[in-house]
C-alpha cells in the first residue's frame, strides 16, 4: 500500500482494528447460535457481547502472538482479558481459525467491492455528463493512429461509459463471488459444529453460507474476484491511453486540468503533462499483477495449505486500495478534462477532405463503377493529397474518370459532416437508454 | 496448437474453412439487409447466395492475399470469382474489414464456449457419479499436508463438483460477454451503413448487436473471456494436484487408470505414474498464460490499433483447444480413477487415534476444564503418539488429569468415525440439490 | 505456431525430423562411449551408425507410440527396425528417457538461440546504419508525450541500439544457461551409467555436462531463458511503440515502407497504417506470455514431475519462432523506415521557441535571479505562447523583468539548435565505440 | 510491504530518509563537478556540504510537496532552508528531476542486491552444510511422486545448492544491470550539463554512467532485474515444495523445526505444519508477480512517460523486501530442518526391492535377453509386488525365465544399495569443487 495512491475509506477496511472487530462479531454471533442450539450456556454467549464497544488493542494482541505464534489464539486470549476467562471458555468452540479468517477476508472484500462500486458510479456519472456535453463535438476517428473518418467526442465518452458499465456488472458479479462465509470446522465436515451456526452467522453478516468448504473457502472465488479487477484495470488503462494521446503536443484535443500551483517540470516550466493518466497507466499494471498469483492460489493441497495467505495479505489490501484510488483519480480526470473542440476540427482538416475517401469510393461503386476501379480512382486522388498536400475535393472534381461517374453536386455532398453524425442519437440511446 | 493436446471438434472451429464460411454468411446476410433497406438491388443480394454450398479455396485466397496483403479483400476477390464480379459489386458495401473479422471471432468464441460447456458438463457428470459412489468412503482430511480430521472421498468429489459448477456459470457468463456482433463501419458511426444491417445480421447469427463499437468490438469483452478460462484452468489444476497427491507411493489412495499396453517408464517397468494429471497441471499453465496478453489487448489506440490481432490469432485457438482437451482429459481421469478405500483407512490410522484430538479437546472444555488446560492435556498425550507411536486413546485413559474430567465411556465415544460423517448428507444436499 | 509469423529456419529446429535426428545422435554417441568403457560390445555401438543417413519415419514412430504410449520407446523400436533388433539391444542402456529428451530440448534451444542472435545482429546493423544516417537530424524530444527539448533522430536509433546490444548480451547469457546436457539415469545418480558417458556425449554435441541433474535438467535454467526472451520482446515493443507514434497522422515523422501493391484499408484507400509495428506490439505480448509458465515450471516435485513437458512443447517452439520472426520483421522495418526530417522540424517549431524555456531559465538563474523568480518569469512568458500562440523569444524580449537580467543577444543565443546537439558525438562514441 | 514479511535492513533502504540522503549526495557531488568545470562558483558547491549531517525532515518536505505537487522541487526547497537560498541557487542546475530519481532508484536497487546476495550466501552455506551432513543418507528418489531409484538426501541438498549458486550468479549479473547512473538532462542530450558531471557523480557513488539515457535510464535494465528476482523466487518455491512433500504425514522424512511455545492449530494440538515453507510458496508468488509489470514498463513513450513510476514505487520495495525475507526464512528452515533418516529407509522399503527393477532389467539384457523380453519379465514380477505385496527378489528367484538368464548370486547383487551411491562423491566434486 502506497499512501499517495490510497484513500482512507478503503485503507480502513484493511486496518487491524477492522479485522479484529469482524473477528469479534463472528465469534459473538457464533456463540449466540451455539446457545440457541443448546451447545453452550446462553449466559456465556451473552457475556461475549460485553466487549461490544471495545476497540481491541492491536499492540497487546501482537504481543501475545509473539508467544503463541498463532494470530487467532492471540486474539481469543486477548478477548478473554475483556470478558473474563471463565465466560470466554466457550468462544470459538468447534471452530477452526480459518472459519474466522476466511469469513473475515470475504467480508472485507465485500466492503471493498462496495467502495469500488461507488467509485465506478462516480466514473460512470462523469463519463455520462461529458458524453452528453460533447455529443456533437466532431472529431476525427483514428485507426492505427491514422485519421480514418469523423466521429464525435461524445461517442468516445459513450463507449468508455458502455465499457465501464460492463465493468460495473462484472464488479457486482465479483462481489457475489466472494460474498460467502464458512464455519465448518477443521476439514469442512461440521463434525464439531452444527451447520446452523454457519447459517446464522452468515445471515447476520449478510453472507451466503459456502456451499461446501474444506478448512477454507475455495480460492477459485478469489481468483475470479481478482481477475475481474484486472479487467477493470485494463479498461482504466484504455481510457488513460486515449487521454494521453489527446494531450500529445501535436494533437492537443484535450488536457488534464492543470491547477494553479502545480509545476509541470523542474526544468521546463511551459510543460503540462498528462501525469494523472500516465499514473493511471501504471496503477493499472499494479492492479493487474494480482491476477496471476490469485490464479496460482487456487490449487491448494488437500483440504488446505497456507500458501495463499501471504499472497492475500498483500494483494487483498494493495489491489483494492490501488483500484479504488485509480477509479476516483480517473473520475476526477474525466470530470475536469479540458476539451478543445477547435483543435479537433483543426486536426480533422489536416489533410483536406481525405477522410471522406470512403464515401467517394462508395458513391463510385453505386454509380456503376467496379469496386476495383473505384478503389483505384479514389486512391490515385488520395495519394495527391497525401504526398503533395492537395485538396481532395478539388482533385476529384478535376479527375475526368471520376466526373464521368459523379456530378459535381454529388461530389460536393460527400463532404458533408452531418453524414457521419446522423446515427449518434441512435447510439446514445443504445448506451444510455 | 499441439496436435496431441487437441480434439478435432474444437480444431475445426478455428480452421480457415470455418472462418471463410462465417465471413461469407456475414456478407450474405448483410446484403439481404441492404437489399431490404433498398440500398442495393435485391437481385445482387440474392446472387450472393449462389455460393451457399461452396467450400472456399483456402490456397487460392492465400494466393490473392500474397498480392493484396489484405485478407478480407483477398476473400472478397475470391468470392467474386464464384458469383461473378458484377453481382459481387455490392458485397461488403459500407462495411469495414473489422465488421467481418470481429463478428467472426466472436462467433468462433461462442462456438468454442459451447464445446467447453459440453466438456464441463462431462466433468460435472463424472464428479457427481464418483461423489455419490464414495459418499461414505472415509478418508483422512489434511491441512498443510498433515493429517487433520476424517472426511470422505465423496466430499472431495463434491467440492470439486461445486467448484466446477461455479465454473460452468462463469463459462456461460463469459459466453455472453463475447456473444456480440458489430457492423458499424470504419469508426463505428454507421456513417456508411444503417444500424439495421447490424441488427439483422446479428439476429440471423444469434448475436447481440454491440452496444457501441469503434472500428472494433471492445476488447474488455475478450479480456473477461480469457480471464474466465484462466480461472477454470486453475480449478483443473486444483483437481489434478489432489489426484497426484493421492497417487504418491506413500499415500496411494487412488490411481489414474493404467491401460494394458501402457509403459510407465523406459527404465522402471513397475512404475505407474499420474501422467495425465501432471499433464493437466501443465495444460493449466498454458491456458492461464493467455490471461495477461488478453488484458494487455484492452487498451487499443483511439478507434483501434491492430496489436490485438496477432495475440488473438494465437490465444483464440490455442487456449480454447487446450482447455477443451483438458476438460475431456480430466473427465476421463475422474471417470476411470481407481480408488483404494482400504488404503484410505490404513493412512488414517497411521497415528492411532491422533486425528480425534480435537474432539477430546472439546469434550474437556465442555466438562469444565479451561481451554488452556484442555489444550495442554491433549497436546501432552498427542506428543506421545507422535514421538513414540503410542495409541492415543490408551494414553488418554491412562492420564489421571483426563480421566478426572471424562469417563472411560466418554473417551471411547470420541473415537467414533460416524461423528465426522454425520453431516455429509446435508452437504450433499447443498451441492447436488 | 502461426505460419504467417514464422520463418522456416526456426520452424525446422522444432520439426519431428530434427528432434528424432538429435535423439539418434545422442543414442549413437552414448553407445560409442559405452563401448569405449567396455560396457557394451564395440560392434554393437558401430552398428548404430548404420542409421547415420536415415531420415526417420515420423508417421511410423507415431504409429508405434499409439501402442506403447511412450515416445522414446517408440523411437527405439523404430530405430531397431533400421539397425536390427539384435544390434539395437544395447541402445539406450542405463539411460532414462529424460536423458534424451532434456538434452535434446537444450540442443534445440541452443540452435534457436543462434538464430535469435543472428536476428538480433540484423536488428543491430539496421539500427546502427540508421543512427549514423540521422545522427544530426534534429527532432523534438518528448517527455509525457509533450515537447521537451531538441534531440536528434540518430540519438533515438542509438539508444535502441544500446538497448538491443544489452539484449544481445542477455541472449548470449541465456544461451549459456541452457547449453547443458544430462545423461545421468533415472534419478540422476549415474547408478546405471558412468558419468563419462555424459561427458563424452556432451563434448560431441557442444554442451556442458549438467552440474547435477535429477531425472531432468533443472528448470531454473529454462525459466531464465524464457525470462530473457520476455525482456527482449519488451524492447521490441519499445521500438515498435516509438515508430507507431512517429507515424501518427499529426506527427508523421516517419512511416513504415509502403509497398506498391499493398492496400491499407478495405474502406479507406488513403490510409497507410503502421501495421508492422502494431503487429510487433502484439507479438511482444505473445513472447512475454511464456515467462510466467516457465517460472511456474521450476518447482517440479522431487526428482521430477512431467507438468513442465506440455508447457515446453508449446512455448519452446512458439516463443522462439515468434521472437525470431519479430526480430527480422523489426529489422526490415528499421532498414526501410521512411523518415521525414522536414516534418520533424515542423513539429519542433509548433510552439515557437517554447522548447528552449529551460535554457532561458538557467540563464536567468546564472544572471543572479533567484530560482523561484526565474521560474516565474519563464512560465509567465511560456504561458502566452501556449495559450495565445505568441512567439516565445519575442515575448521574452518584451518582458522588462527578463531584459533586466539578460541582454537581447544573450536571449537570442538561447535559441541556437547547436547547443542541444553538441554532445551527440560523445554519446555516439559511448554507444558505438 | 507487509511488516511480518520484512527485515529492517532492507526496509531501511526504501525509507524516505534514505531516499532524501541519496538525493542530497547526488546534488552535492554534482555541484562539486560543476564547480570543478567552472560552471558554478566553488563556494556555492562547498556550501551544499553544510547539510552533510542533516537528517532531512520528511514531514516538512511532504508539506512543501502538497503545494508544489513535485517531489524534487519540494526537496530542493527544503534543502535551501538548510543551506540558505542564496547558496542553494546553483543546486540541481542543468539537471532534470529524473537525473536524481533514476540514479537514486538504481542506488537503492544496488544496495538491495547486496542484501539479497548476503541472504543468498546464507542459504548457500546452509545447503552446503546439510548436503555434506547427509551426503550418504539414502533416500528413495521419486519421479511423478512415485518411487524410482535410491538417491541420497545429500544429493537433494546439493542440487538445491547448485541451483541457488546459479541464482547467485544471476543476482550478481542483475546487480550489474542496474548499477548505472544518469545525469543527462531533460532529454538525455547533456545540453545543459556536461557529461563529465555524470561521470564524476557516478564514480563517487560507485555507478557506471548510463551509455545513453533519455530523460530516464532505460527500463529494460529494471525488467531484467525483476525477471531475475522472479527466477530466484521460483527456486525458493522449488525447495519449499520439496520440504512440504517431505513433511507430509505419510512421508515424514523431514520436518521444519518446531519451537516449544508454538501452536500448530487452534483445534488440533498434535499438528506440526510446514507453515514456513508453505509461506515461502506464497512469498514466491508475490516476488514473481513483479515480473510482468516490470516488462510492461519497458515501452515508455518517446523520451519517457511516467507510467513506470507508480509501478516501481510498489515493486521496488515490495519485491526486494519480500525476497530478502524469503531468503532468510529459507536459510533458517534449511539450517534447522529436522531430518529422519530412519523414515527415509522405511519409505524406500515400502515395496520390497521394487525400486531395483531397472538394475534387473539391465542385467537381463546384458545376459542376452532381448530388451522387449527383459522388460516383460521384470514387469511381470514387479506387478506381483505392486498388487500383492510380494517381495521382488523372492519373486525373481522363483521365476524360471529369470533364473535361466541370471544366477541367484547375480540377482542378489542387484539389491546392493552401494550401487546407487557410488558416484555421489563425483557429483559432490562437481557441485562443491
Amino acid at each position: 500500500m502506497i499512501p499517495r495512491y490510497s484513500r482512507p475509506d478503503m485503507v480502513a477496511i484493511w486496518s487491524p482494528e477492522t479485522k479484529f472487530r469482524i473477528w469479534y462479531e463472528i465469534e459473538a454471533y457464533a456463540c449466540d447460535a451455539q446457545a440457541e442450539l443448546g451447545v453452550i450456556p446462553r449466559a456465556n454467549a451473552e457475556a461475549v457481547w460485553r466487549a461490544k464497544d471495545v476497540t481491541f488493542d492491536v499492540a497487546r494482541i501482537d504481543e501475545i502472538e509473539a508467544v503463541t505464534k498463532h494470530d487467532v489464539i492471540a486474539f481469543l486470549t486477548h478477548l478473554a482479558e475483556h470478558i473474563g476467562s471463565d465466560d470466554a471458555r466457550f468462544v470459538h468452540q468447534g471452530m477452526t481459525s480459518s472459519d474466522v479468517l476466511d469469513t473475515t477476508l470475504n467480508i472485507q472484500l465485500v466492503r471493498a467491492s462496495d467502495l469500488l462500486i461507488a467509485g465506478m458510479d462516480r466514473v460512470l456519472a462523469a463519463l455520462k455528463t461529458r458524453a452528453h456535453e460533447h455529443k456533437d463535438t466532431v472529431r476525427i476517428g483514428r485507426s492505427h493512429g491514422i485519421h480514418a473518418e469523423p466521429t464525435t467526442m461524445g461517442l468516445t465518452f459513450a463507449r468508455f461509459y458502455a465499457e465501464m458499465n460492463r465493468n460495473l456488472s462484472r464488479l457486482k458479479a465479483a462481489r457475489e463471488e466472494i460474498r460467502t462465509g464458512a464455519i465448518s470446522g477443521a476439514v469442512g465436515t461440521f463434525a464439531n459444529i452444527d451447520p446452523r451456526v454457519e447459517e446464522y452467522v452468515c445471515e447476520k453478516l449478510d453472507l451466503i453460507p459456502e456451499t461446501i468448504s474444506t478448512q477454507v473457502i475455495p480460492r477459485d472465488r478469489h481468483a475470479m474476484f481478482f481477475a475481474t479487477l484486472g479487467v477493470i484495470a485494463s479498461s482504466i488503462e484504455n481510457i488513460a491511453i486515449e487521454i494521453r494521446h489527446m494531450q500529445r503536443t501535436e494533437v492537443l484535443e484535450a488536457e488534464e486540468f492543470f491547477s494553479p500551483g502545480q509545476k509541470g517540470s523542474s526544468a521546463m516550466p511551459h510543460k503540462r503533462n498528462p501525469v494523472l493518466t500516465e499514473n493511471l497507466t501504471g496503477l493499472a499494471r499494479l492492479v493487474r499483477m494480482s491476477v496471476v498469483p490469485a490464479l496460482e492460489n487456487v490449487a491448494l493441497w488437500h483440504e488446505r495449505d497456507i500458501s495463499h495467505s501471504s499472497v492475500e495479505r498483500a494483494i487483498g489490501p494493495d489491489t483494492t486500495i490501488t483500484l479504488d484510488f485509480a477509479l476516483h483519480r480517473l473520475a476526477g480526470v474525466v470530470e475536469k478534462l479540458v476539451i478543445y473542440p477547435e483543435n479537433m476540427l483543426r486536426n480533422m482538416n489536416q489533410f483536406k477532405g481525405l477522410v471522406m475517401s470512403q464515401r467517394v469510393l462508395l458513391a463510385l461503386t453505386q454509380a456503376g463503377v467496379s469496386r476495383e476501379d473505384s478503389y483505384r480512382l479514389v486512391q490515385r486522388n488520395a495519394m495527391k493529397v497525401w504526398e503533395k498536400g492537395a485538396d481532395f475535393k478539388t482533385e476529384l472534381l478535376a479527375d475526368a474518370e471520376v466526373t464521368a461517374a459523379l456530378t459535381p453536386a454529388e461530389i460536393e455532398e460527400k463532404f458533408d459532416l452531418g453524414y457521419h453524425t446522423k446515427h449518434v442519437d441512435t447510439i446514445f440511446k443504445r448506451v444510455f437508454g
